[in-house]
């Protein structure tokens, strides 16, 4: 299934991109006037490979969730238990990732890759035999799957929670593909269910060092550089951080070439699904609007399986976690929002959809000189 | 009116602010984990003088319309008639801001403060009886205008465009007041019609030239820091701009503790209502989105007339004009968004009104920690 994704995964139609730019040169406002929006409505337009490009409707928001071994290590001051907590209030549209997507119209998709605990609401525990993606796939279709207003839990637990990468592998290479496959079927799903663009989100305590690590795996900066304070960490966790991090690399010395045995060696599961999520994106010519730190470790291992992959990705904001600016730098990518968010569960990306949005708009709507009777200069 | 709207304008409720910080730190997220939207929302909590501040709906977009003297020394190579067209396609809802506004759910309100050449379509040809504020009044309030759908016009001309400022003052003061009159009421008409925000916009061709000149008036850089390329013009053009700028200044030497007298010297009458868009909304506790250049002009007259206007000041993006950004320091404002745009006509502002609405709807509607059952740190 991943070969067949990667395999998929092409370049931008440069007819339709051509089409976009003489466009932008017909409609009334100064040529170049919306800056960024112009590029980024070009591009999609060579994603489509049509001009216009279609709307970004509906939006659908995925949310990845899971534990880390890592944990152990003190790299974080909440407690694991947070994580499962969390689902009970993305379920509930208690979370600010809710508020953010009852406001964008987007649905909200939370999947359990790997959560340690058993989730709170007992129906919502997902069933052993369901969790192994490879023999019981996905739910069957949701008629409500774009519903912004009900949230949905998808359960695909791969395992309770990575192993701590200080002292193995954070997940065998099974595993790791696992994680990646359950995204490209969330994909699938949402982009089958009629999603126009797909949000990444994420939730798991403790899963900016395992971003940090990607991070500085991909790029080779050095962990100092990749690591920041997550959620708010003092000064000796974050020096216990980075050396965990530093450790980590060295234990396992993980080669960027092979995207899977870093992902396997010092990642997370749902690092790993939000790759799969960005290269389903991709495959289907959909954009994938990228939110924080851990939105862009997981985009790093989908460039290194597929570099074309970067033409589906949109960068929703620049996360204050340093690691973040560096891996958008390494991709090329430059962020919609920049206000110094590190929250994650996919609140960065939501309050830059509207900006995507505005940007195909002007394709559909704006009338041309010729037709509403503006001269030109 | 002026002098009453200043004395309205008041500082911020700290009350309201304390609790608005107090309640980000029970909601179920990191603390600072939504860096400038938090600060942004407990400043609104101030203005609003409650926490949690009401959310800013509905938004009302009110774009300025105008022409400039200075047009006859080659500022720009668009021809004037442009104005007048553009607002035509406002009208018609073709332009970007239209586009952006029915997706921000906007309406838009287009007042002819002063375009040189009679309208296009003579219904909305001002009758000039009624176009003399101090004497008619603006149109009887209009049950529609708040509905996204349905663009206004607002026929308010002070004089038909302003005087070529490198010869004579633009307006006299009694022109200048009159113009800021019409802002103010027209934010009045606004807020008494439900509005919960008003996001600035304007249209005037050559209009980034009287920008560039109040900017340099108020805040004393050089015109060369003050001056941009405005729709996209040449080196020659350029140099000629700044050069008209220069001489503007050192004819009228304008005196930044005299707002009014800078506004009749190098303003514009959208500029000029614009600043009393903003005092009148300042005045009634209710935040004002701004746009571009244009809009940062009008603040620094707007906080030359009351300093505590800047608290009901939200920028809303940071244009490509470098005056703008020699503005926005000055009043103290970080942009919400920054893609280089250099459009005007309130599509900065729109593309930003999100992230303020996503602010305050954190304060509604996010769970707390105690209420969703998840741990802290």
């Amino acid at each position: 299934m991943l070969e067949t994704t990667i395999a998929a995964i092409a370049p931008l139609d440069e007819s339709a991109m051509a089409a976009a730019r003489e466009m932008h040169g017909r409609l009334t406002k100064p040529p170049g006037s919306l800056g960024a929006l112009e590029d980024l409505s070009v591009r999609l337009a060579g994603l489509a490979g049509v001009c216009p490009p279609p709307l970004p409707e509906p939006a659908a928001v995925a949310i990845f969730a899971g534990d880390h071994g890592v944990h152990a290590q003190g790299v974080t001051p909440w407690p694991q238990e947070v994580t499962g907590q969390m689902i009970g209030n993305f379920l509930a549209g208690g979370a600010v990732v809710n508020a953010f997507a009852r406001q964008a119209g987007a649905s909200v998709t939370v999947v359990d890759v790997g959560v340690a605990n058993p989730l709170a609401t007992p129906d919502e525990v997902p069933d052993p035999a369901a969790n192994d993606p490879a023999t019981s796939g996905l739910p069957v279709q949701d008629p409500a799957v774009h519903d912004p207003a009900t949230p949905r839990l998808v359960a695909a637990s791969v395992r309770r929670g990575t192993r701590d990468f200080t002292v193995t592998a954070a997940l065998t290479r099974d595993e790791a593909l696992a994680a990646v496959c359950t995204g490209i079927r969330i994909a699938d799903e949402l982009i089958d269910a009629g999603a126009g663009i797909l949000l990444t989100g994420d939730m798991g305590i403790g899963n900016t060092t395992p971003a940090a690590a990607l991070i500085a795996a991909f790029t080779g900066v050095d962990p100092a550089d990749s690591t920041g304070r997550g959620t708010g960490v003092d000064d000796p966790t974050y020096a216990r951080k980075v050396a965990v991090v530093r450790a980590a690399l060295a234990l396992h010395e993980p080669d960027p070439a092979d995207p899977l045995g870093v992902l396997a060696a010092v990642g997370g599961l749902e690092h790993a699904a939000l790759t799969g999520l960005i290269l389903g994106a991709a495959a289907r010519r959909t954009p994938v609007l990228l939110d924080g730190v851990i939105a862009v470790s997981a985009a790093l291992a989908a460039a290194a399986f597929a570099p074309n992959a970067v033409f589906a990705m949109v960068a929703g904001h620049r996360s204050a976690e340093p690691g973040a600016t560096v891996a958008l730098r390494s991709l090329g990518l430059d962020p919609l929002i920049d206000l110094g968010l590190r929250l994650g569960e996919g609140t960065g990306a939501l309050l830059a959809l509207p900006v995507v949005t505005g940007a195909v708009r002007v394709l559909h709507e704006v009338a041309t000189f010729d037709s509403a009777g503006v001269a030109e200069k």
